[in-house]
């Protein structure tokens, strides 16, 4: 089957490792791609040269960067010639399809919203996480966008979460999850409370509460939370994570002979870790934007960054706002 | 230095493997500890055999068990004769010091509300978990009381926790950190919002917001929330935690010579296991209680039993209860 062709907007600056990182991600990306182009969009003397030697590279360019650390959307208002506001521009005046960089989450989401602008229906826009569970990914959203939720937006998220599910991760008929802390539905927050009703009411494939276990072993396709529950209940992972590899890789290197023993086992252990890597599935989608959006981390080396610009790439060939647009429309709340 | 007397009573049939992992729990513990008595509760069949072999065990007839699967205040209204009610009243009346169960933590924090009541001062007990980060056993609370929680609640926690940290881990001056969704005191949902302002005002010892990821990092002393949020991430824990070891020992024996390698790294790893095990701190204390209770984890075999118990004992000499209601007192805020 031929690819439609596509342009991505790729944000040079966006990462700690950035350009370093960003440029050979490009390139990767171009060549897996052959009806793929990229709108680079960085510092001239960083997006030109590049842009020279390769024929599907537009350079575009952008005098400012915003930090990981700035106050995202005052930093989207007094930064207008950014990376990332002008790779946002390019997206809403249809000089690009999508939209992909591994910086600043915050900042991504406020030019996103403000620039791109809201999928039409959409209350909220969420960032969604994909979690690598060992038995199947898992969508959780919203990851921090909003901190503080209404039911009706929970249900919204529902409907985008569930669309992710669908188009990108082939998902049939995605299950949905209530993030909660007991199984039966009179449980938790006055929000979770509510939110079981209206999502029992409203959303196909909604199985009622899980808890945090149910996260990192997969109990179901979609989990929604507010974006405060979520975004600890990521970082939390992200955190033991790292505390466990870490620990593991002392307790077996704590003498000669486990350092030996270890060093038979650290092929498999190094896959399971990428295997584990939420960057496999191309970053955190931005749904309910009026364009594909995806954010990387920011620790993103090459291979994460092609697997971004796939992601969006991806995104958008497949229609995956008009689908989240369309089903949150059909599910009737505001 | 010669120990006071104190008696615990213990919850006989709490737990996944109660009566059988708690009866050779409690005669560890009383081994540990030649100055304590244990009420043993639970029916008569399974305590009085027991008790007619020791000299510091009274055993206590309740003819009722609280499922782990029931609703907890409900649980402890039907049920009068059930080994928890039966055990927190035993606490109530003066005729043990501390209580001590593996079994549901709801219903023991109902019973305990209900029965044995709230030390003074106190306006929402919290149950705390004592998380074991490489680098310091952090005090997580609330991890489930209270899903809707006030800034003045927070308040409460933090002083509840700093003297848990204090008295029970020997911290001298415990950080406080406020687990939120960024830095900045701007930052969050509007509980935590309006939590940070209070906390910085109030507690000494508070640092500021932590996130998700500095939970296992052990990156303060204790970690205040409300019981969705710290619930939430609790699990997430137990969880990931779970769901890692697993898939790290499918990698390492999924050849004969990485299962020969694997060999030589089970006991490190085995202890790196048992460090990270939460249940060496006893269980979860339930704080702002008028007399010390703990709560052990469903899955508690006897050593985790016996740890119970002993924190139980410990928290009854050191007079826990006593410092955290003279804290909250002097934190000024109901």
């Amino acid at each position: 089957m031929e690819l439609t062709h596509v342009t991505v907007a790729v944000d040079a600056m966006g990462g700690d490792r950035a350009p370093e990182a960003v440029l050979p991600g490009v390139a990767a990306a171009l060549q897996a791609d052959p009806a793929l182009t990229v709108a680079l969009v960085g510092p001239d003397e960083v997006v030109a040269p590049f842009a020279t030697e390769r024929s599907r590279v537009t350079p575009v360019a952008a005098s400012q960067v915003i930090a990981m650390d700035e106050h995202p959307a005052n930093a989207v208002r007094s930064k207008p010639d950014s990376s990332i506001v002008v790779g946002c521009r390019l997206v809403r005046d249809g000089a690009a399809d999508a939209f992909f960089s591994a910086g600043s989450t915050g900042a991504c989401m406020a030019a996103a919203t403000l620039i791109v602008g809201r999928a039409q229906g959409v209350s909220r826009p969420a960032i969604a996480a994909i979690i690598p569970a060992p038995s199947r990914p898992v969508v959780l959203l919203d990851i921090g966008a909003n901190a503080d939720c209404k039911p009706e937006h929970l249900v919204q998220f529902a409907f985008m979460g569930a669309a992710y599910a669908r188009t990108m991760l082939g998902v049939a008929q995605p299950s949905v999850g209530l993030l909660n802390i007991g199984e039966e539905p009179t449980k938790g927050s006055a929000l979770a409370q509510a939110a079981h009703a209206l999502l029992a009411q409203r959303v196909p494939g909604f199985i009622g509460n899980v808890e945090g276990r149910d996260l990192p072993r997969g109990a179901v396709d979609v989990v929604v939370t507010d974006g405060f529950t979520g975004n600890v209940a990521l970082k939390v992972m992200e955190g033991l994570s790292a505390v466990l590899f870490s620990e593991i890789k002392s307790a077996m290197t704590s003498s000669p002979v486990r350092a030996a023993a270890a060093a038979v086992l650290k092929g498999s252990l190094t896959q399971l870790k990428h295997r584990l890597d939420p960057d496999a599935y191309g970053g955190a989608p931005l749904l309910g934007i009026k364009r594909p959006c995806l954010i990387g981390h920011g620790s993103s080396g090459p291979e994460a960054i092609a697997a971004g610009i796939a992601a969006a790439a991806r995104a958008a060939r497949l229609g995956l706002v008009e689908i989240v647009a369309r089903d949150v429309a059909s599910a009737g709340v505001a």
